[in-house]
């Protein structure tokens, strides 16, 4: 039997012989089990979707695999919840692969498929099936986890990029550039006088409040890797339509501020991995604001910017100076490996 | 613009931003192309899914990339293809998640897409969203591909290790321990005459012949990791059964039969890639068996036991010399990384 407090895993585990099945039992089944997974077959079994399907998946390399705010397991259910829910769907059921490394402390394992667990619990979806491989010392940074995640839609409009419409307004749901600014300063050592946390959650919960108060929304989008001004440049390219922000509007963590300054990083090109780019027509714009707040993940929510007909394919902002400067897609890396 | 011939991932590739959206276009999108990839949201939208569900994943972290019969994209594929299609469904869609290795020749990815593609378009799936990570240089040995496969059930019966019944027949599809041979005379750079190859193959329409021709077949597996030995052991314990083989009717290829020999393997316990054991009622297995040789998948097909009230639990084999001896699980390591 698996020692959870002192074992490591053993390429063994990776087998698909009885140590596999041992590693399943006393640490995936403890934490994931529900009636699907318990099927234990080499896929899950599970009720018709009536309404449009929404599928996303995610790999996820974040490094170091514990950060303040968060965790690789908590990262990857909410970002691959998130991925569903920005396609104006209800996430239902994930899969999760796992790359293990040779060597890895159970107990390592352990708390990351805790914390999984109690974010999957939190968005109210269930890990329905699973895979483990394990790869040589050296190989995989302690251990790689990817998501799929299957959802149904709850709106009959199409939520996309594509249906940006000039006039419409952008509402982001909290501060930007949290999860990068965390992530970087955990790895780098660093302070800024208070711990920044990241802001890794899942975001079903408000997306269904925006849809229900805002019906007519007609993109979300989170903002991850490449962070609001690339998210935003893609919407503009999808739509043909121009994109002003106003700079002062864009809520940013003062010590994310400090921290980005001193990293010589821009906040708006930083990941976020619990916020929403919502665009709807400003009619339903406060309703919109108003839903989103009621979440403790919306409560620093703002209208950013609008949506144009002028400049179309490309993000202008006004700064803070009183002037007008675009807003290019990422170039270059910036932050590798933040998620 | 991305060079295919001469390029090679860097990390700028996986942080979101104008890099992996030239990734994105010049190797992804060029071979997976279809109506859903081509929504290009962080999800694909896709029609409902009016029978019961189902859903499989699995990481694939081979090695080598590519070994005579097959490369991790054909694996890749195929894996999720065949883990949806035993449990009695149709596959539909594919979700893949990429992780990469700094350094990795374009050249390589691309050749791994093109056979994704063509492994995709033989079993009639589309692949409808996707995701990248690079992970620095030293980790990953070129890349990792985890699949999320999602499919329709086309029979009402549970197929599953627990529905096997005593007195039902076992069917293997082919010969066994093909896939694993191939990959360690590969990598261990061992010739036995002639060149081993994979079978790595999807049989999702394997399937759908059998349970056309033989309706109330009660299991479907794929024995891949654990080989034949282990994937029976798992059926006999889930329906508490016995299930007693015969080593005479056990097809095995002679140059496979001589690397195991040499290796200190036992076919039993080798991964299949591309053959599925079936387990039906008596009145069905000609039929069954029928079916599954018009596949050029399964030409080498045979029953090779039954299913038994006495020994439940357990499995054994009746031997080449007359004697009977217990088939136990896989334990230990045996065949690392070899899917």
């Amino acid at each position: 039997m698996i020692n959870i407090k002192t074992g490591r895993v053993a390429m063994t585990h990776g087998s698909g012989g009885r140590a596999t099945a041992e590693l399943i039992r006393s640490i995936f089944a403890k934490h994931f089990s529900n009636e699907w997974l318990d099927q234990r077959h080499d896929g899950a079994v599970l009720p018709p979707i009536t309404n449009p399907v929404a599928v996303s998946c995610d790999a996820h390399v974040v490094k170091p695999l514990f950060f303040p705010g968060g965790d690789i397991g908590r990262l990857a259910v909410a970002g691959t919840v998130n991925d569903v829910s920005v396609c104006g769907a209800k996430p239902l059921w994930l899969a999760a692969s796992f790359i293990l490394e040779e060597g890895l402390p159970f107990e390592v394992l352990d708390r990351v498929c805790a914390s999984m667990a109690a974010t999957a619990k939190e968005a109210g979806v269930a890990i329905v099936t699973g895979d483990t491989k394990v790869v040589d010392r050296g190989l995989a940074d302690g251990l790689y986890i990817s998501t799929a995640g299957i959802g149904e839609k709850i709106t009959s409009r199409t939520i996309a990029g594509t249906e940006a419409k000039p006039g419409d307004v952008v509402i982001v749901t909290g501060t930007m550039g949290d999860h990068g600014t965390a992530i970087l300063s955990e790895r780098e050592g660093m302070s800024f006088g208070t711990t920044i946390e990241s802001d890794a959650a899942p975001l079903n919960a408000v997306v269904a409040a925006v849809l229900e108060a805002a019906p007519d929304t007609h993109v979300l989008r989170d903002p991850t890797r490449g962070g609001l001004a690339t998210t935003l440049n893609e919407i503009a390219t999808e739509s043909n339509t121009g994109i002003l922000l106003d700079e002062a509007l864009i809520p940013v963590k003062p010590e994310v501020k400090a921290a980005c300054e001193f990293l010589g990083l821009d906040p708006l090109y930083v990941a976020n991995e619990g916020k929403l780019i919502v665009i709807c027509p400003e009619a339903q714009a406060e309703a919109a604001l108003a839903a989103i707040r009621t979440s403790p993940y919306g409560r620093d929510a703002a209208v950013v910017g609008r949506v144009t007909e002028e400049n179309a394919g490309f993000v202008e902002m006004t700064t803070l100076m009183g002037g007008r400067r675009g807003v290019d897609w990422l170039t270059g890396e910036q932050l590798p490996r933040i998620c």
